[in-house]
């Protein structure tokens, strides 16, 4: 699959959609076909090279399921280049009624290359915990 | 305090040194002079925008006392303009013999500005817990 996104939000989109839809595809299309790409999600470790960030999600992917996020915006920060966003993301929770979890924040790296905006880096982080009713 | 960082590395080092001495000149000094800067340290919501990062600092170093933390390489992400560093951080236990605390990945970002380059993004996220002996 070759894409060619004309913006980091393009690729943003594509990046959740492909999530979503578990299409691994999908999703190394929006990474940068390089060996300097990086992800950490929760709970594991921080994932380096297009080689192991595809074994990442192709373990993720392999229950057949995706996972739908709601993404709020903070912030980007903008280069030439390079893009940076950071976004807080929500799991949609598959029943409804369930009390979603705590939700994280991403923060994703794009880098304009020949073959357009392409993800390099996309890093969660737990948001602090509810604070307590006193 | 102007400094003129020559290298990511050279802020890197000042920003770490700062963090050591509790001096939140030298450390304000490695921030970008910008409004699109960005700070998430653990257990704390992402801080944005010069005003907000030195009023975390001066919180933080208002105990005077500095955090010194045992830096370790993983990754370097470098574009002409921007330069990614993921690192692994070990806070120093201020006894030894008591266990050092997990440590937490640490993402920073600079960028090349007129004034040399300058950090505009520092991120940690906690490290997967330590798997247990079966």
């Amino acid at each position: 699959m070759s894409m060619h996104y004309e913006t980091p939000q393009d690729a943003e989109d594509a990046f959740y959609d492909a999530l979503e839809a578990a299409s691994l595809e999908a999703l190394m299309a929006v990474w940068s076909d390089t060996d300097d790409i990086g992800c950490l999600l929760p709970m594991y470790p921080l994932i380096r090279g297009r080689q192991d960030v595809t074994a990442l999600f192709t373990h993720l992917f392999a229950r057949g399921q995706g996972v739908p996020l709601t993404v709020t915006h903070l912030d980007w920060v903008l280069t030439d280049t390079v893009a940076i966003h950071h976004v807080e993301e929500q799991v949609i929770p598959p029943q409804a009624g369930r009390p979603p979890p705590q939700p994280f924040y991403a923060t994703n790296i794009y880098r304009l290359q020949d073959d357009g905006w392409r993800l390099i880096t996309h890093l969660n982080a737990p948001t602090p915990p509810p604070q307590r009713g006193g």
